[in-house]
Parts: structure tokens; C-alpha cells; sequence
């Protein structure tokens, strides 16, 4: 059920920046959140080059009975509309490996810069991203699968379905 | 500031099915809506196989102040939560070439199939949902493309605020 939708898998980053390891925890807040709502737990936060948080968000799926509002659609929405420049001059932090929708959203906005928390527990669009030319760094930290396999094992079915996949 | 991100450009269905003609009207009504409202005028709609309208949506940008309420998500947003299966029987209506967003959401989602009213005034993530495996479809009707030509002429920084581009 948690097959891999893409082969590219990004490798753990080997010396993360300070900036990203400061960063991530805004997301990762998010994702706290998301839990203590029974909510999907995956957390995003839109981060300008100077470390100014531009917005934050995280999975609506269940508090909102949202199909869309995945961590970082959530984010780029709470944020609203904005002009491409902005976007352009920002790194998209999210705990999990975006989806290929999330992925797809960054492409379309030119977000230059995407640092996860991890890929292990879900892979997404990394391979389109990179193929786009936007950066992907993977921190592979055990805060953020943590709360994904605590997540995945209460309920297997709205994780599932948050993915477009269902048992028979 | 309409150069198109993807390489690979549908060509026209040379015999449109009955079928899709008949369906991609739901998606026109939705662009037409959106267009009295001085909103992107691009409608979407999802269709099950059997012709049964699952639901429709339209871009939302200027009405909801929204980043990422385009056609195609708006219709699977307004929709809400839906198992799995129900997706992989459907087919997505739009009015113009999907997005790369767009087009990620659909293969988040496992949608098969693709229709768009055109291709013309702006050119999304075709090449993208092809290596996916996702059907791509192009009508090439008039209608939208008239629809998209009077708003970009009209409303040209909403229209690339839209598609995160900027005038310098």
C-alpha cells in the first residue's frame, strides 16, 4: 500500500544546514498539530532565503474532510495569493516526501528549493521535481517518521486514502 | 509569459467522442461562472464512466483570494474525501490544459483520463500525466479558447499571477 510511485529516492542529506535543520521545525510543529487533531500528521512552512517564514500549514483531511489540502497546498492556501516573485526567492519545508500534486504545485509557483523531513514512510514526486531542476534535500529525521508510523499503524485507511490508494 | 513548460503539446482529437463533447459542457458552464465573476474563467468537472457527474469545480483565484483553488482542484475539493476506487473510474473535464499542480493531483489520485477544452493559450502538464500513464485528450474547441483570450486581454496580471509568472 506504501509502494513507491516514484524509482528516484533522495538519499538522506549527509551535513544538513543550520538553516534547514532551524527551519524544518516549523513543519514539523504542523505536523504536531495535525496529530492532536487525529489529523494526518505532515506539516509544511513556506521559508524565504532571509528566514522569513512566509506561511505555514498541514494536512486538512480529516479536520477539514479536504481531498486537497495536503500539507504544503494547505500552506501555499493559508498564504494565499501571491506574486511569482515571491515564491521564486523561498524553500517549500515539509516533514514528508511531497506528492506528486504538492510537487506539482511547487513546479507551477517555481519554487527553487524543496527540504523534507524524510522519505522513508511515503515516497512522492521527488523524481518530477528534480526533473524540473528544483532542489531536493532529504533530512531523513526520526522525529518525522515517527509520527507518520505512529499515524499509519491508528489508522491505515485514512492514511490510504490521503493517497489515492484502497484495500479491496 | 505564456511559453509553455512542457515540451510536449497534445494535438487535437481528430474525432472527439460524443461522450466527452457531451461532458466537457459540464466544465464550460463552471469557466463561464467563473468568468461573470471577473474570476480565471477555467472550469473543471468529474465525470464517472457510466456519465454520472461526480462533481465540478472552477479556478477560484481572484473569488477566494485563493492560490490553489484552480478547475481540477476546486472540483476535487468541492467533492471532499472519496475512497480510491472512486477516482480510478472517472474521467477529469477542463476547460484548458491542466497545470502542473493539476496534473499531479490527478495522478495523486489514480484519474485515468484527461479531457481538455484546449491547449492553445497556455500549455500545463500534459507531458507529465502521458509519462504517468494518464489518457490525455484535446477537444481544440473554440469556446475555450475564446473564453481565456478575452480574460488574459483583459486581466493579464491576474492571469500570470495565476501561472507564477511576473511582469518585470
Amino acid at each position: 500500500m506504501l509502494a513507491p510511485k516514484e524509482v528516484v529516492k533522495t538519499p538522506p542529506t549527509s551535513s544538513p544546514s543550520v538553516f534547514d535543520l532551524q527551519n524544518i521545525r516549523h513543519a514539523i510543529f504542523q505536523a504536531e498539530q495535525g496529530l492532536k487533531e487525529q489529523g494526518v500528521p505532515i506539516g509544511a512552512a513556506l521559508v524565504r532565503n532571509d528566514g522569513v517564514v512566509i506561511g505555514v500549514g498541514r494536512n486538512r483531511r480529516v479536520q477539514q474532510k479536504s481531498a486537497t489540502r495536503h500539507g504544503e497546498t494547505d500552506c501555499l492556501e493559508c498564504i494565499g495569493r501571491l506574486p511569482a516573485s515571491v515564491y521564486k526567492d523561498c524553500t517549500m519545508y515539509t516533514t514528508l516526501s511531497p506528492c506528486t500534486m504538492c510537487s506539482g504545485a511547487m513546479i507551477l509557483f517555481g519554487i527553487k528549493r524543496c527540504v523534507m523531513g524524510e522519505n522513508e514512510t511515503f515516497l512522492g514526486g521527488e523524481g518530477i521535481l528534480q526533473s524540473h531542476g528544483v532542489e531536493v534535500v532529504n533530512l531523513n529525521l526520526d522525529s518525522c517518521k515517527k509520527l507518520m508510523n505512529e499515524f499509519i499503524e491508528r489508522y491505515p485507511d485514512v492514511w490510504n486514502e490521503d493517497i489515492g490508494e484502497e484495500d479491496k
